[in-house]
């Protein structure tokens, strides 16, 4: 398709972004161009945004379209697709990864050492149209809402995390409660955790996690999480922590609030190497450590799709705001204050 | 504690059993009395009182006190006994291992080789009195009504069923809606199944796997189940089966409805051998068998309290009938007739 | 590459194959064209070339280029091909997959349901050239020796059978010791299983299973496998049994000797349905069965280029015969017979 | 068993240890007297006899009999014990664990919160007798030297260790070669470890390393261990590494060294909290850590039984010294000195 199109632009290696009329992508042979229907905006967005150092030290070329979740309807087709159709209902796994590495011979591609990330590394979804290749497109039931298929991608974070053990019957304590630890929540009670527990220092999130499901909220600025883990589980700990703040204090509190035996799933990014007691905290309590990175390609969009589909994950309650693309300010506002859940636009 | 009570007993090697006075237990050393406040029926109290061709072979000692799904007050202890306490409400596990064989040693005292049977090997709890070994008592929190912990036994069947692999976020088929049919479809809900299709041949047990959560149930003198599947998979096949029903027919449909790499728990008891198509319903299929038998000591157990403390599964709402101990006649009429879920007589 | 090349043919709906001059093949652009160095004669090619019913029912088009076990150097490259270079040592992965369907994006593609096979489905590499795709080549180090690199696929099969749960400190069945059954204890070796008893009615095949580091060989007409086993594990049975001879009365064997709450893989197809006594052999036992198909792509591949190039497993031990292609003939009747370890054919 | 026995015993709250004639320890009604035949010195032993900060922390009271690593025959049994005869050859599970605690009910004993050690919290083996509880009794096959089954403890760390995930045909640094370092490469290689690369600072340990099975030995004052672990992988990182050396320096190349996706098992006890980078060596590599404390219960007992029994791991090359239990200072001296495999010293 030929043509010019309205999208989010990146345009300056220091703050902000600005609308800007740019070419519609060209495909490639083995991409398909999707009619953008809604995008969401997440943290790496906001960084990207707010053009902190870790900008500063990732992103190589602007100006660039920015943005990668996202949910729209193929109009396009490359020569050499084969199993995409004109009308499917998309959204994208968001890495793009080598196919021929160990990790990804493996079936460990989530972590291949050469993946690319759509809206970091290549021209993203904050548009009217992005172009995908065929093999990391994911197919949406007709019936499921555009804003909710948007968010899918972070969901598949929260989904990937809280499911890397077992979860049936057991305690849950999730700790940070933006929008992937909310969905954490979410994902938790739908797998049959016999309590959850979210901390967060920022009321209107716990008030998020409460809705989607969480048995107790603390916020940490008030009550000792510690105490608060040791009341409600007889002294014994928590069984599993998803640890989705990064914050330092908090990162001690996941190892020290588990119990013997139990595992931490780490899916936040401390910007500083955290001082850790193996000797207490995880040799002599034996507990696992799982490190968590995107989505088990494709093992995590199944269950995200079955659980969505379903009805046992309510994504609708965790998006908060919506506007029209034009008013990103406002969304990206809400997320730099964190008074909202998932925020979406609609180009 | 000295004296008589009123207890249920398999009285002679022929149908039927009866009330009579007996001997309250003496406890050993490592034993507790418990003052028995529930007791439910199991297809194995069943088996015995209607003196089948397996109870024929199995029970060596008649009259005895039969019966083993209970919940009580702990009243008496023996010398040893350090970590219960009088007052305690407790169920109890039921299999009696040796400790010293290989499987006990690894972890896997459900498959003990030694083990002995409460109510089968040695003297149960349709009784005012029961005395149990410390090792196998389970404490129950206070505020669980009794009809409900006598059924934790069962229950853990269907937990350890069901939690035997991965549930959220996938389909499951239960076949056999019998009471520990019905309970596997309360997990499969807790669990985070997107599907939940039960198979029965009898109306009154679909309708309590209804209940209980599943999403579609299928009578299969009416339907095709294999069909079914089909249709609510998009050809694939079901992502996990528990095979509850012993029936040769529904044994085979287990295996052709099973998608490709997925998972057949079976708890059945097929009363002769079934023929298998090996080839191609578990090599080229890639599926993986689980044989079932009792529970994870005693690591179902807590998930068994954890699920029902926290109200994820209903264990109410799967008994349908309670009776004074007296009235026991009605207890197993309506089992035999499988028009009941769990029933509980009360001593 | 145009011209012409030699080819063992299976010319007819019946016995036989025969040399024939053929074109070479031509390539698509996500393919390479393989000079083929060695290829080894699979149970598989044994059933096209005695045309029995199997073959008769799966056959479609003849003639064709049978074959599918090999190695050899690409000298041609499709257009589109990346990560592959002329004069790359190659085998390859036999089971071309969809890559959409729901095995394919669960990581579970050796079992996808539209598999087609090398050999089978699609010209084969009994020949002096083979196309394949660029997705199924497996690059081999320069230093393994041709013969060594063509048996890699149905060493696959045996790694991807024994390594399907714990081996380290097991005791380890292989019932039937054909060329896979024979790499089987060679993988059990490597692995560390404290013995391994490999069962078969030919002393020929015992004796290899020997060389390759079983502990114990049974000829099945002389003893019973049953007591064997039983002796050899203080009447335990045995932790992991891994039956690869399809015939029905060592399948029931395999059940019975297996420990309670031990595993059996089964890797054998046998022709008619099989009668298991589910309730005593797997439920009351506990056991896990595996059915085992195939490769896992590729992680199986890894393990057996890391298990052979190490020299863990010494597979120039399982070739115990190589012949010049024109004399296949010489082959096919070893393998017949049962006189012979793996053959491999030159072209 | 009534009288007096020669003991090592810890006399003093201050540095060394001295012979002493102490009473023969009463047993209780489930413990057994044993004969001890061989005991060996651990790093444990070596900390309490120099009295580091450690042991004036942990160790309440003295005088006593410390040791735990042994090896013996059962003398005299306690009224109730049932599984263990006179003339047994045994060893000891070191940890007592309370059996009723959420660790222990679920198969997880090893890190039960509860536990006590026996020659820290309790009566030790250095000495001609030692009282063991049945329940914590291993039975040695009498064909098992006394040396060989005394060190079957501090080996079921390492087994723990290594086989806490998947090793064959698997890449396996082994950082700290101490005893127990020495002995998971050994186990490493029973288990198809395709490469063993051992890490020390100490030649002499380095050397035991290599005839234990490495197939690369690095002292890390001479080469850099990630430049080593980069070439032995062609750049792709470990897949399985175990610390066991607990310096903080070799604690980050551990992270640095592993693959993405891959594991780290940590036995070691850094006496200091350890800065961590999680987000790039946890977080963005997808890694799994696991604790390692202790052996499970009893299922490491039984792989240190099977593998040792076998001669997979023949664990008479880590025996580097035997002495008379008088002359204990030899051997402290070398375990102070890291001149030595195990030390055993015969009472």
């Amino acid at each position: 398709m030929q043509g010019k199109m309205k999208a989010l632009v990146k345009q300056i290696k220091g703050e902000g972004a600005e609308i800007q009329t740019v070419d519609i992508p060209k495909i490639e042979d083995n991409e398909v161009l999707v009619k953008v229907k809604a995008v969401s905006i997440c943290g790496t967005d906001v960084h990207i945004y707010t053009w902190d150092a870790w900008s500063e030290g990732r992103i190589k070329n602007v100006p660039y379209v920015f943005g990668h979740e996202f949910s729209g309807e193929v109009v396009e087709l490359g020569n050499k697709v084969k199993n995409v159709q004109i009308g499917d209902y998309v959204s994208a796994e968001t890495h793009y990864v080598c196919g021929v590495c160990p990790q990804c011979l493996e079936g460990k591609a989530h972590v291949c050492k050469n993946t690319e990330i759509l809206g970091v590394d290549r021209q993203g979804c904050f548009a009217e149209y992005v172009a995908i290749p065929e093999t990391n497109i994911w197919k949406n039931p007709k019936d499921m809402p555009y804003e909710v298929a948007s968010i899918q991608e972070p969901f598949g974070n929260a989904v990937h995390t809280v499911l890397s053990g077992e979860v049936a019957g057991r305690t849950v304590a999730v700790i940070g409660c933006g929008p992937i630890g909310v969905m954490a929540v979410g994902v938790a009670k739908a797998a049959g955790a016999s309590q959850i527990i979210a901390f967060d220092l920022n009321d209107y999130r716990l008030d998020l996690a409460k809705k989607l499901g969480a048995t107790t909220v603390v916020n940490s600025s008030n009550e000792n999480p510690l105490e608060v883990i040791s009341q409600l589980t007889n002294g014994n700990g928590v069984d599993v922590v998803c640890e989705m703040s990064g914050h330092p204090v908090a990162m001690d509190q996941a190892f020290k609030m588990v119990t013997n035996g139990g595992r931490i799933s780490i899916l936040s990014l401390p910007t500083k190497p955290v001082p850790l007691d193996i000797t207490n905290d995880i040799v002599f309590k034996g507990v696992t450590v799982h490190g968590i990175t995107g989505r088990v390609m494709y093992k995590t969009w199944k269950q995200v799709s079955e659980l969505v589909s379903s009805g046992r994950v309510n994504l609708s309650d965790v998006i908060t705001h919506t506007f029209p693309m034009d008013e990103f300010e406002k969304g990206f506002d809400l997320m730099i204050k964190g008074q909202c859940g998932k925020v979406v636009l609609l180009p």
